[in-house]
């Protein structure tokens, strides 16, 4: 199977270094173009940039695009799938604004769009989650999408110190880019959380999807956890029940006894539930070159084996119902707790815009209520809390 | 595609009523006929006690073996086989014991021998491995394989009481058998040991096992770990460098913080180690009757789909070394617990046989042995520990 890879970047490279070290099946595979930057010096004879020379290749079989970023990427996949080449990306971003688009044009040109990359790092999640969606009808998903926004929470948790000196220290140790609004703001997970709710409920992955990031998240927050027996991670979630959904995204306290508490450093931990497989948690390197570049490999071989991954539309309607993701909250003004029962994350970023010094915290369904010291008297009522 | 179920058990039972529901692509599977016991009332008009006949019927195409045990499991595998039948089964013993066997009259026959359900319940464990095997030469793996024995390990932590008390509650709640033998003395996790290693290293599953279960686990074994910070769990590892491989079932200490020690109940968490895909976890039912059958239903739909799993025939040359799983153990004898420094299973094991009173835990590779206040001072040296 021969195969172009689009960017020579970190994952890029990455792909090129397992598929050179030729082990077990990967010696199915060989890359016979890359497709370089202009500006950018040809280090190895089989470099080009001229894509419409290498989509010319009749011997080309699959193309593996790793430029990131929208255009040209999205122009070049369809490109490739137009000259009936297979793609596999690892780029999220593109993946979630036009996985339709790239799925019907696969169709028609007669091969494969393949995208396990792009959500879960190593952690060959869509395929399990497409596996778990040929017997159930998933009724929810959700977990640690990003490894950047984990690995400064758990900082911030082991430390004391604040957000910004987690994210400098972050940043120092590559896990974090100089700009990291995608990663802390939560706009990395909206893309996962997309892309895994289309496969889950078949639905287009354009939902309405209230993203809160870790930003707000204070050394303070953090000690007041803990004091809580709780900690705090960013979680994306989502929930169906029949023709109804809802997804949200944002820091949540879970118990220090569970799996979420435990998921250190920049490692994702994703579930699932359905009807007969149960509970279903996959936890494992969300990022990072090697990681990456296997599940770009897994779906080189699926191609190159002809095993086929679940075919979905994402043209079932569902009725996106924030309602069915109303829960309790714990809202932080200055130095004080408020405990807010009842309201939507789409209600609380509302209240936020208004108090721009707040900010707010889910609280995780496994967490028990007891242990923050709260006394429900009746819906919706605030109680400071401790 | 056309189904017989062997024995309508537990297990059977879940098969059945899944593709009863007719759920997504469960559609394609039709069950037409099931092996009843001879001494058993007929239920359904589709039951029959003629085996030979089920197999002459020219439009069935699979076996769904759920009877257990060894005999006449084995056989009627093979006779499956032989009339070119594929198998899927959930028989753990069995397969442990004649898998090459299986595979090679599979494909004599020209079918598929399939047995997810063997090894983590609704987990997909195996097929995992064996995804992670066609790129990756997996280093290691370990986990929680036996749902029983967690949960009374779990009970004993989370109330305080003995592994007697702990055992009852779990056979009241069905999670262990009248005869706890094969869940508590290590005996189901070496059937999974066996099955994964053979599959991560391509090796005949025969290997030699040192296998110690939880059964002299006490109260004060649990209180003395917390009192460390630690928890006991019984793991399964197995770890390959080259062509040298070893592999051991024991009760372990695990730091608190860690995601073993948050396995809770009768929950299973199983990980791998490669090269390139770095560190993989699966958390999931490892038993019980949907989760079980939904692994079942999998392996069929891969055969009605033609999806290919991993083709292996074990026949890899391994020399097992235990010395590759050489570690420190903490013995207790009455109320002394001693440190013992690098030394085997196997070792402690003939210790155990010559100190009947006694018993011992591994220290698992996560543990900070600062933790456990114990300066070594020298290699093999014991010092008491409080």
């Amino acid at each position: 199977m021969q195969i172009a890879i689009l960017g020579l970047g970190t994952i890029g490279s990455g792909v090129y270094k397992i598929i050179a070290g030729q082990t077990n099946q990967t010696k199915k595979l060989q890359v016979t173009h890359i497709l370089a930057k202009a500006d950018h010096p040809a280090m190895l004879p089989i470099e080009s940039t001229d894509y419409d020379a290498i989509l010319a290749d009749p011997a080309l079989d699959a193309v593996v695009e790793t430029m990131g970023g929208i255009e040209p990427a999205h122009s070049y996949i369809l490109k490739a799938l137009a000259a009936h080449k297979h793609v596999v990306t690892a780029n999220k971003a593109v993946t979630a604004l036009y996985l339709r688009e790239f799925i019907e044009a696969a169709e028609a040109n007669g091969v494969h769009f393949y995208y396990e990359a792009t959500t879960g790092g190593g952690i060959p999640w869509l395929k399990n989650l497409e596996n778990a969606a040929r017997v159930d009808d998933v009724q929810s998903f959700s977990g640690i999408f990003n490894g950047t926004s984990n690995y400064i929470l758990d900082q911030m948790t082991k430390t004391g110190e604040d957000f910004d000196s987690a994210l400098a220290s972050a940043q120092a140790l590559g896990y974090a880019e100089k700009d990291p609004t995608a990663d802390v703001d939560g706009l990395d997970v909206a893309n996962k959380v997309r892309i895994s709710g289309a496969i889950a409920f078949n639905t287009a992955p354009n939902f309405a999807l209230p993203t809160v990031g870790i930003r707000h998240v204070s050394a303070q927050d953090i000690a007041w956890a803990n004091d809580h027996n709780l900690a705090i991670r960013l979680l994306g979630e989502a929930v169906r029940q029949h023709d109804r959904f809802a997804a949200v995204i944002a820091p949540t306290l879970v118990p220090q006894q569970s799996l979420e508490a435990q998921c250190p450093d920049n490692f994702n931990l994703i579930r699932l539930d359905g009807p007969t497989i149960g509970e279903l948690q996959f936890f494992g390197q969300g990022a990072g070159q090697l990681p990456t570049a296997h599940a770009i490999i897994q779906d080189l071989l699926d191609i190159a084996l002809n095993v086929p991954h679940l075919a979905r539309h994402f043209n079932r309607t569902l009725k996106n119902d924030a309602a069915m993701l109303r829960g309790d909250f714990i809202w932080r003004d200055g130095d004080t707790y408020e405990y807010l029962a009842d309201r939507t994350v789409g209600e609380l970023i509302i209240r936020q815009n208004e108090h721009p010094q707040a900010s707010f915290l889910r609280i995780g369904k496994e967490v028990n209520h007891e242990s923050l010291q709260i006394r429900r008297l009746f819906n919706g009522q605030r109680q400071s809390v401790q």
